[in-house]
Order: structure tokens, then sequence, then C-alpha cells
């Protein structure tokens, strides 16, 4: 098996399996090869810290998730092995790891649970994911029906992947007691100050069974043996052999031996996920089965008392219906039905939902980017608003006495600004008045200006009307001699880094988003009562943007900024990154483009920025190093912010459209947030309509082969902003102190529509229709016409049928 | 393909591979879940801040590499896929990813290449690796040889695994003019501070092929389409699409479609590695192919000027020469012929190299850790004296002004004192004795002593003597008022860190080191005529031994240290670490043990932690955190410092057994070392005998299931004391201030030895034979016998024939 060579310069192995991980190493004075006799391989080399050329599919510790990349035969994932006992033919549950397509397949994506029905060899398999609704965990129900007409012969094993816990501890074994595999784990660290820290992780993963397996095994190099992850070896035996992982890398799969006649249905259910001990994966298996010896670890359930049996079924489904119940609470203020049903779909089901998610969860962040923070909570505004007023006070407690914000808002007490939040951006008091106008809208709850907070550090206090009014005092007051807004290390676009770092270079952008920003809370003093204050801000933006079209216009767009060294870029001079989208639709907003220079960059942007997955964020877009404008420049073209349709940034641009009536512009933009409907694009796209994407590919004109494919990265300052384009564009259906203003934007091609909207407690029924003979949006309740289509008066809990008349 | 539920809680999709990365998210405030259509899912929960349960496989972002744990499907790899376009059969070679079992296998480890020679469908496939000296690069020779009696027609395809390269930008394409595959990215960063430093990596990978590939792929999913890694959809073609990626994982795939005839070889040969840039690649192209548009990229070796096909024949086997001899640079002082030949293979080949790779590469880091760097610097004593002379300039040039030692040293300019390097050791002055006595007994260089060194900061200064007398002095000093040595947060074992934090804990091991260290450095006073300080510092020495028996002594062993909160441990009453070995063979080395408490200890180690495959580092494993120990307690039990056959710690105190001449216990256990000799201790291990591994897994008692696996990782300080134990204890052939004094320590079972040692210049021919009628060692030169068994006045250049005589 294993031998020296004659002349002793070699040492041989004559098997491949026999010692599957021996290797050689080769290293000179700039690197090093660890060589396994299989092919496998480690290679650094000095730079002269280590570096790799040769990678790892390790997507996850460098990044919080990268959907669009691919995913790699070992990638985490929760699948169900099927054996047919008489033939030995197996496949696998949805799909992967066999990857034998079955003869029936849906997957379907639902707002609370996750269902994946399959037909195949005369079986049903139905498996479903739900979570509970306050508690770290996977509830799955797997149902196996044999839908032949003969008794069969069958093995269902459950394969839910733990993967490589940690370097420093990592064990795994089946837990009789508790009805569960148990892996553990220490997360690594090596200074005795981080050990409390440590110490008080969920560093273990189980997978509970209602009912006992047959069979187990928590080895996943035992479990795969030679077949590999494609076709396991252990599956091949009659049963698993029980083992252990002992320092090995764990894995949870269980095995069930069944005879179901023909027409038996059999459902199995599993809870998955982190525990800190098994007292609380006892907890669990009491909050979910019910707890008894005999029954948590009998066969099935026939054992274990009636009184047991109807907890179990209660804590389980109870469970499942909780956590419907609390997804449904995710409703929006508006359904639509129009003559695209698509898009009806994704408004009233998809969208809220994802505002949702962004609200209740904070993207998952202990410290979201103020920003995200913010516009998450201004999409809040038409679900929740309470939770809006208490994410403004939230983020006003944190505002700096001298009105900046900082980069993040701070949830958990101990927690840091981490990552990008430790870059400068100087954009974040732009998102307290225009995020604040929606709620407002929504609510009429000028009250919250009144509120008194204190501002971080906690001397200094003040309302939140002084707040709001100091971060506009403070864009207003970041301004350099031009009059235009220093950028820092970054605006609204994290990583144009180096365009002021040096303290000079000034952002586009964000000088015409202050001017809008003004005029906004200029709207907001004029409806709090202050006159005065309205009329000076009103004119701060008119004077800002006198400066915007001085030193940005570049005859057929705006700039996109100009740079430390006094160059400005996104101009026609640039090869690269010529034209971005975010100047052209804010100074829409901001009253900086006059009709011609309107008409102007809306043809420039749809030249250049327009594909047929939406308008892109930047053209071209770069292809190397720009140093002037930083990190962005770097990104892959046609990625992220370097020119994808970057969703968020085309949402802004289609409010403004909406803003300034392009009516037909906007929508035709709008509808390219969806894939569709055409088979080839959504084929392109790769995503099913359930959430917007934060990018779809870009680079159109350089790359047309990968434009379009979904990042299918689903949090995104996106949503809340296409709800405003439905809310006060498309539909027109915007609050105002009021009540509620009726003016739909419908495209040409829709000659009736009917909304439901509802606001402050109320319900419109809102019926509209192209009519002959009509000239302008006449707006009637019960069939008398409102004037100026604002409807007065809104009574809480009050119904109107409202009915809109459109010229043909 | 898709559609909405009628009623619309769900999307469906109806293929598992039309739109592979579709998905849908559930979450709750405590998680998120997006569970990917075919079954994969990136889950994360908030503790608060987010983490997983379960993980990806990467072992390479979490750690430099664990190449005990299992390998995965889409690890790094370089592979051969061999396609017979006749039958449409394929394999791979040397295994992986297709995992056929090929007819004949052999994977020859070499010195300075690594041979894979398979026999399989009548093809004998050889791949060799081999790294140019000095340039940070693979070079691969495949030579493909048709042993059938008939033509062929196959394909070629050699696959180098790139992998995720950055989530910022990676891409990669067939460059013609080059000849080469190139990928390239951006390393992943977010602070314009951290610019400067990105800006100057390797970003790019290439493969660059000696013979114009008839076609290629570059983006990993194209490759392996619904096939997978074990069987890529690509190779079902008659020809790879040429693709490129872009922001696609990129991968390097060539093919050659060629017909051999019976008999025929043909050889393929390539570079892989990283590069900055194009130019880079092209440089590289030239030096090892010779640059020839036509030849480069033109169909083999018929095209080409001669001259150029004489340069390229030229630069990648004088490349490959070059490093052979490089390699045969590092050979060691120790030639030995003993009755035990795979010994003799492992100290005449393998220990030197391991050593030789310590002593040049410092294990690839730009900070090794002190107590690394000083003794792996000791083994170089045996290969390249002047290496280790200017380490210990090196290290000294950091030595603290009061004399304590830092825990990392520097080795360029700008690197920091990274992970365990920031984490405080008080050992690290233990080592400048304790490695210099090693160099001094080979070369009698004393004048080392007198040579001035400034200290850190580069005000004071003074000669290496001061420098280590003040080490010493440091030692002697950090004791508390028993007399016992700080042990802060670690001594010699890293992640015993909480013993001592509060300033209170004493390790015991690192007193009796601190006296072990006196008597050596008063061997090395007395030595350079300081006689006073000789005798001061053995008195020294034997106070510190009064203390370690008082305090320490445990009845049959030494306790380990007393923690902050003055309570033993490693101790009889103790259940788990009840018994470690460092403090046993120090006390041998340290004198503290006299002739009982000798006798008592080894009978302790012996019952407690020898094992089959060594002596473990401490027994019982912990299998519990214990708060007052740390962080060792919380690795898995059996791995690493937790109770591991650690072989440093073994290597330790085999020395020590020599040192008090328990030649028999000292060569059981140094025999251990080395898998075998029996099939199922080889296949335990599962290693081959090219480099003693940083441990095999104990636990013995607790876990006999894993115990003896290999680590496979080959940086150790184990190598140079393995080395003393040879020279100065197993074949006593140990330099003196006088000449070579030979005094061999042969096992009983050995009758008959012979051994050449070189040594300051000479070479010593050494039969060793047990003779009936001896009584005591005699040493005989020409004959003659030398009383003591010194061979003094050593003439550089001269040859001695030498033989001795041990009793039967």
């Amino acid at each position: 098996m294993i031998r020296p060579t004659e002349d002793q310069q070699y040492y041989e192995l004559t098997s491949p399996t026999a010692l599957p991980k021996a290797s050689g190493f080769l290293w000179n004075n700039q690197m090093m090869i660890h060589m396994n006799c299989r092919g496998y391989a480690v290679a650094q080399f000095m730079q002269p810290e280590p570096a790799k050329y040769s990678y790892a599919p390790n997507l996850e510790a460098k990044t919080f998730m990268q959907p669009e990349q691919p995913y790699y035969a070992h990638h985490p994932g929760r699948f169900l092995f099927i054996k047919d006992e008489e033939s030995g033919y197996i496949f696998s549950a949805p799909y992967e790891p066999t990857r034998q397509v079955p003869d029936k397949f849906v997957f379907a994506a639902g707002k609370h649970d996750i269902v994946w029905t399959l037909g195949h060899w005369d079986l049903r398999i139905q498996m479903t994911l739900t979570l509970p609704r306050d508690h770290a965990a996977e509830l799955w129900s797997i149902k196996v029906t044999n839908t032949g007409s003969r008794k069969r012969k069958i093995s269902l094993y459950p394969y839910f992947s733990v993967g490589y816990m940690s370097w420093m501890n990592q064990s795994g074994e089946y837990v009789d007691e508790l009805g569960a595999i148990v892996c553990s784990a220490v997360t690594p660290y090596q200074k005795v100050q981080d050990y409390p820290k440590i110490k008080t992780l969920k560093d273990k993963t189980y997978l509970l069974a209602e009912k006992k397996p047959s069979a187990w095994e928590v080895s996943q190099e035992a479990f795969e043996g030679e077949g590999g992850i494609m076709r396991p070896s252990a599956l091949e035996s009659g049963t698993l052999a029980c083992g252990d992982a002992r320092y090995e890398m764990p894995t949870a799969v269980m095995q069930y031996r069944i005879q179901p006649e023909a027409g038996e249905e059999q459902e199995y259910r599993f809870v998955f996920g982190p525990a800190k001990d098994e007292a609380e994966i006892a907890d669990i298996r009491e909050r979910y089965f019910g707890f008894d010896g005999e029954k948590g670890t009998g066969e099935g359930t026939e054992s274990g008392s009636e009184e047991h049996q109807a907890y179990s079924e209660y804590g389980f489904d109870a469970a499942a219906r909780d956590y419907a119940a609390y997804v449904a609470e995710g409703r929006g203020s508006l359904t639509i039905d129009t003559p695209d049903k698509d898009l009806d779909n994704f408004v009233n089901h998809w969208l809220p939902r994802q505002m949702y998610y962004h609200g209740v969860t904070n993207r998952l962040s202990t410290d979201p980017q103020t920003r995200n923070y913010l516009q998450d909570h201004m999409g809040m505004s038409y679900i929740d608003p309470r939770s809006t007023r208490n994410a403004f006070l939230t983020a006003l407690s944190q505002q700096r006495p001298d009105g900046s914000m900082p980069d993040g808002i701070v949830l958990y007490e101990g927690a840091e600004l981490k990552y990008i939040n430790q870059v400068p951006h100087t954009d974040h008091c732009v998102w307290l008045p225009v995020c604040l106008i929606t709620y407002l809208d929504e609510t009429n709850d000028y009250a919250l200006l009144d509120e008194e907070v204190t501002y971080a550090g906690g001397e200094k206090s003040g309302t939140v009307f002084e707040h709001i009014d100091l971060a506009v005092q403070w864009l207003i007051g970041d301004r350099d001699e031009r009059g235009l807004n220093y950028i820092n290390q970054g605006d609204w676009c994290d990583p144009m880094n180096m365009v002021g770092y040096k303290g000079r270079g000034v952002s586009g952008w964000l000088t015409i988003a202050t001017a809008y920003s003004c005029l906004v809370w200029a709207d907001i003093c004029e409806r709090s009562g202050r006159s005065s204050e309205a009329a000076d801000y009103r004119q701060q933006a008119e004077e800002i943007n006198g400066a915007v079209n001085r030193h940005l216009w570049d005859g057929d767009w705006y700039a996109r900024g100009i740079t430390d060294d006094g160059v400005p870029f996104g101009i026609s001079a640039d090869e690269e990154g010529r034209i971005f989208i975010n100047p052209q639709g804010w100074s829409l907003l901001s009253g900086a483009a006059d009709e011609d220079k309107k008409e102007r960059l809306i043809r420039s942007v749809a030249e250049q920025l327009e594909s047929p997955y939406g308008v892109e964020k930047l053209a071209p877009s770069y292809t190397a190093m720009r140093e002037d404008v930083g990190r962005v420049t770097q990104k892959h073209p046609g990625s992220a912010e370097n020119g994808a349709v970057y969703n968020h940034a085309a949402a802004f641009y289609i409010y403004a459209l909406y803003a300034v009536g392009e009516k037909e512009n906007a929508y035709r933009l709008l509808r390219k947030m969806l894939p569709g409907a055409d088979e080839a694009d959504i084929r392109q796209r790769g995503q099913l309509p359930v959430f917007i994407p934060n990018y779809y590919r870009g680079a159109y004109r350089q790359f047309p082969r990968t434009a379009g494919r979904s990042s299918q990265l689903f949090n995104t300052g996106t949503v809340p902003w296409v709800y405003r384009c439905l809310i006060d564009g498309l539909f027109g259906v915007q609050g105002t102190p009021d009540g509620l203003r009726v003016s739909p934007q419908l495209p040409a091609e829709w000659n009736e529509v009917s909304v439901t909207r509802t606001f402050r407690g109320a319900e419109f029924r809102i019926a509209i229709k192209r009519e002959d003979g009509v000239s302008e949006t006449e707006v009637y309740v019960g069939g008398e016409r409102i004037e100026g289509g604002v409807i007065r008066d809104v009574a809480e809990g009050g119904t109107y049928a409202v009915e809109v008349k459109l010229p043909l």
C-alpha cells in the first residue's frame, strides 16, 4: 500500500482510497502547496501576507450571502434521500444532491411557508418549511404518499447539512432522550477577552424528529464514503450505521424504513436549528411535539397519551398557524386589479411582504445603515406606522448634537458600527425629511414633530422638528464655496469612496438631494404652521439648484460630482461612467431641471441607461479602477453599483418621473422591475417574482450575455420607493393633511382599473375608467364630483366608493 | 414554468433546472432563511450578531489549513479529465472528481516533485508537479501514453480549479496572445485606507499552457452544468464552448483532442499561479516556455523556431532542476543505516527536508511566533548554521530592553503581530539558551556571544551574551513569592490562557523550564570562560528546582501549574487533565526529579499518557470548559493541545529520556512518531511517512475509534527536537567545544548500525556494533581507543573512520 522507491526519493501510495488524506507538500520561499493524493490542493503564496490563487467556494465566510453566484456541491441544504429498497433506486428531494429530474416537480414559494411537491417512482413527496414567530428554528413537515397500486418498501433519509462548524471543537451524536441529533462546537477565538461573548453563543445545531428514526449517521464523511454527496455510500447499506462525529465534520441524517400500502400517506416532522445546550433542545421538543420519553422516542404517533398527542398537534401546527398570522400582519394599504395580472399579484401580495420583512427585521443587522433604517421604516408607514414613528425617535436619539447623523443606527446595547458603517458617508441627513413626509402623508401625525428627543451623548435635547431642522441645516452647511455638498468617503453610493476622501470632492447627486430635502422640509414646515421657515427653505432650494446648474449641467445631463482634484465626472467627456441615473431623477424632484433640461436628460437616460431589464445606475460600466472615483469602479462591470440595474436607484428615477407627470416612461420602467412576461426574460433573470432583487445585472451594452440576471438578494431599499411610486404616482392615492388626493397616472394602455386603498382607518374602493368625453381627471364620491380630487374629512372606519374618470 | 397559485398565496416553479437559483425566503425576528428551489439554503439567526447553524464547508477562510478534516466536492484541486471519444467513457486523474478507481494508481510524494502514475483504459497517465525556486507558480507536466495496440481518439481536459475569488469582482477569459486562461479579481475591502495595500496584490490567477488547446471553458457553472463536478456536462460535447466568466465563478479548464498511435506518448506542460497583471504572465511564459506568438499559441512543439524550442526546454526543465537542487541543499548532518529501514528512510531523507522547510520559510508567516522561530532555526543548525546565526541576531534585535521577548518576530517591514501573537505568553525567553546550545554544539561559534545587537526601540544595545543573560534574568525575575513562573495568558501551550490571566497563576512547566534554561546558560557561560556566572546560574537552577519540588510534586508526577485562585492542576485529584507530559520530561532535564521521582513519573506517563501512537500531551482530555485553565479545555478531546499525541511535546519527553539514559523508553516512543510498521497502523494514521505531523489524535482511552489519526499538518516544532534526539541521544554524535562526543544509546534490539555524521566540515563514518566481552561503550578512531569518547581537533575536510563497540 505504501513504500519508498528504491532510490528513496519518493514515498509511494498505491491506492487512492486507502489513505484518502495522504499528501505531500512542496514549497519555495514564496509559496507552499499541500497536495492531496486524490488531487485536492491547498496552496498559498506570500505578498507578503499569505494569499490564495486557487480558492475555495466559500461564499459564506467572505460575505453575508451572494445568491447570484453558483452553489457548490456541499453547499448547506435540506434534502430528503429516498431509496426504493426493492430495486435499490435512489433519488433525492427536492432535486439536489442526486439531481434526478422527477416526473413532477413543483417548488411553491409561499408567504409563510415554502412547499415542494414531487412525483417520482409512484411516490408523492411533499416537503413544507415554515418558521415559528419568535424563535430561530425551522419547522419541517415531510409527507410521503404511495401513489402506486402496491405496497412499497422504501427508506426515507432526511438529510440536514451541518457542515464545518469550528476548528476548535466540533462533534455530534444522536441523543436518544431528546430524539435528536445534536451537533456541538466551540466558536473559534483566541483572546481571553472574547471568551465572555463566545460563552453565550448557541453553538449547538440540532435536528429534532417527532418520530424516532430507524437509524442515523452523524459523520458527514462516513455518510458519503466514496459515493460522495451525489450518491452517499451509506445509502447502499440496509441501515445507516448510527455513527457519531468526534472532531469530524458533523451532519444530521436519519433513516425511516417504511412499507406504505397503496395510497398510504405518512408524515414526518422535524425541527432544525441552533441551541445553547441540551436543556434548550428539550424545551424545544416540549414546545413543538410535547415531551414524553415514550412518545418522543417511540415509533410514530401511536404511542404517547392522548393528552400529549393533543399537545403535540397543538405545538407544531399552532406555531405554523401563528407564523402565518404574523406574516399576514404585513398587509399593505393598496389592493389593485389592473389589466396586468402579474403586477396585481406582486403588488397585492409580495411587495408589502418584502417591505414588511425589511421593517421588522432591519435586514437582520444590529447596526443598520442609517439610510437603510430610515427608508425601510418609510415603507412601514403603509403597514404599521407606529413602528415608523419609533424608528424616527430611535434614529434621532443617535443624531449628533451638530445635526449630522451617524453612519449606522445601533439597535442593541453593546452593538458596534461595523464594516461599511465605519466609512464616513455624508447623505444620511437627506433621508430624515424625505422619509418623514411619507409617514406624515399616511398618518397626518404632525404631533410627532413636537416630541422631545435627546441627541447622542444625552446632554442636548430638542423636539423632532428641531432635530430634523438641524439635520437639514447640517446638509446646507456641509457645502463648499461653490455651494456643492462634500462627499467625503461616500454618499448614497457606498463604494464611491475616493471622490472626496481628501476633503474637497463634492457629490452632484447629494447637492441636488439637499435641494430636494429643503423643498420637502419646506412643505412640512408649511403644513405644521411654519410658513416663514418654509419660504426660507424654498429660497435655499432655489439657490442650491442654481449652483447645481452652474457647476454640474453637462449639456444633456447632470454630472455625478467633482473630484478632490476639481475634475467633474459622470459627463460626456468620460469614456466610462459617462452618465449616472441619480442626479437626473433627483433634479426632476428638486426642480433644478427646467423643461429643456428635463427633456434632454430623459432622452439621455433612455438612450444610454435603459435596458430590457430596467434603467442602469451608470453607463458605461467601469472596467478598471478610477482612483479619483473609487471602489465602485472596481466592482465587476454591470454588477451592483458599477452599472447594474440597481433597482433602488431605478425606483428613485421612476418616482421622479411620476413627480413630473412622465407616466408612460415611468410605467415602462416600473414594469421592468419584475421578471417576465415572456419566458426568455424569466430565464434570463432567473428569479421568481416574489421579491424585487437589489439589482439585475447591467452593462447590457457591454456584456449582453449576463445582463438581466437577478442578484437574487432580497435586501434592498427599492421596495418602499416602488410602493411610493404606486401610491403617489401610478394610482395617485396619496395622503395630504386634508385627506386623500386621488389623481391616477395610468399608462395609456390601461382603460380600466380598480383599487382598494386603506387610509387613516378608512377604506376607499376606487374604480378608475377611461371615458369618452372626459378631458381631465374627474373624481366622484357617491356620485358627487370632488374638486381638486382631495377627499377630505376622512372618517375612521368609513368606506368610500370612489369613481374616477380619465380621458381616453 | 412559473405561475402564481389560484389563491395567490404561492408562486410556483415547475422545473428544478430552468431557474436553478430561484428561491423563496422566510424570516422571523430572530432569523432568516433563503431557500433555493433545489434544496440549498442560507440561514442565519441573531444572538444578537448574525450567526449560522448550518455551515458551509469553508475550511479555508476560517483557518490556515485543516487537512485532518474532510475535503469537500468543490475543494480546490488539480485534475485531468480524460474522455475516450469513441465510447464516451470519462474518468479523471488522479482520482477526484469522478472517483473511478483506475487499474493502476501510484501517488509518489517526492522531495522536489510529486508524481502520479495511473493506468486505465489502455492509457498511462503521468502527472508531475514541481515548483520553481524563487517564484510562486506550479509547474505541471502531464504525459499521456497510449499503451494499447491501436490508435485512440481521446480528449484530455486539464482542470485547475480557481473558485470563488471575490464578491467585488471576478472574471476570467482565455487570452490568446498569452496562451493562458487569465482569471481576475479585486480582493474585497471597504476602507479607503486599505486601498494602497489591495492595489499591490496579485489578484489574477492564470493557467498557462505550453501547447495551444483545442478549446477551453472559464465558467465553472458552464463547465459543470447539471452533471456537476463529478461528471461535468461540458464533457459531453465534442468540444468545450470556449466560454468566459463575467462576475461568474471562474475555472481553468482546457481541452486537447488527440489521436495517439499505439505506444505514442504526448506531453503537456502548464504553469499555474498568481500574477499581478498580464505583463507578468507574459514574462512567465517567456521564462518557462519562451515567448513566441506563433509557438506560444501554435499547435504543440512542431511550430516555433529551434531557438525558441531550445529556450523553452531550458526554461521549464531548468527551473525543475534548479528546484531539485534547492531542496537538495536541505541536507542534514546524519546518514544512518540501522535494522529499521523505515526509520533510515525517514531520517536520511524526510526529516532534514521538513526541518529545512521550516527554516527557510518560517512557516510562510510574516510574524512567526518567537518560540517557533527560534526552534525552527535550531533545526537549521544542522543544515545551514549561518541562517541560525542570522535568526538569533534578528530575534534579539526585537528583544525588549527589559529582557523579555515579544510574542512574534516581525520579518517584513510593516508586518504586524497577528492572531495568537496578540496574546501575551511568558515562555519565549526559554528558547534563547535552549536553542542556542545546539547551534554552539554544532559550530563552536562562541564568537557569536560577542556580537553587538540593539534592543527593540533602537536606543539600548548589548552583546548577544548580554541579551540572553538579560532574558534568563527576566525569566528568573518573572516569578512569584513561591519562586514559580507567572504564566499570564499562556506559555508553550498557547491556549492555556486562563490559568494566570488575572496575574497570579503560575506555570509548573515554565518554572521547570526556567531552571533548565539556567543550567543550559550556565554551560554556555562556563564554556565561554564565565565560570562564576556559571556557578551562580547552577545555584539558581537548584533553588528553582527546590521550589518546584515544594509546590508542584503531586506524589507520582509534577503538576502542570497553579491557577490564579491558587488551585494546582494536572494532579491526581483532577478528573480531566490529570497529568501533563511537559513538566515530567523537563523535570528530568532540569534535575528537579531525583531517582525516585524519575521512576514514578516515567511509570505514570507510561500508564496514563502512552498510546499505540505515541505519548499524549495530557490525559484524560478535557470534555468541557474549565474556566481556570482556559481555551485548551475547549478544544475537542484528543485534538491538538487537548490531549493529542502532540509530537512537539512528545519529542521534548523523548529528548529528556535520552538525557537521563532511558534509551529503551526513548526509542519506543520515538518510533511511534512514524506510521507503521503494520498496515492497520498506517490506515489508522492515514498519512505517508514523509513528515511528522503536529499531532496524531489522542484521547486513546476515551475515543479509541479516532485515536492515532494524523492531523496531516506538517508545520511543527517537533522536527528539530527529533533531530536532537538522534544526534544527542540515539546515535550519540553531539558536538562539544572540544570536538565530537560519540556515545550512542541504541535500543537493545539493535546489534549493528552505521552512521555518517558531517560535523564542522569533517565527515565521520561510524560503525557501531555490539560485541561480546565489551562492558562499556568503546570508541576507536583509526584503531585507537578514544578515552571519554570525544574526538578532538576535528580537521575541516577530514574523514574519520570511527568504530564503536557496545556491550551485548
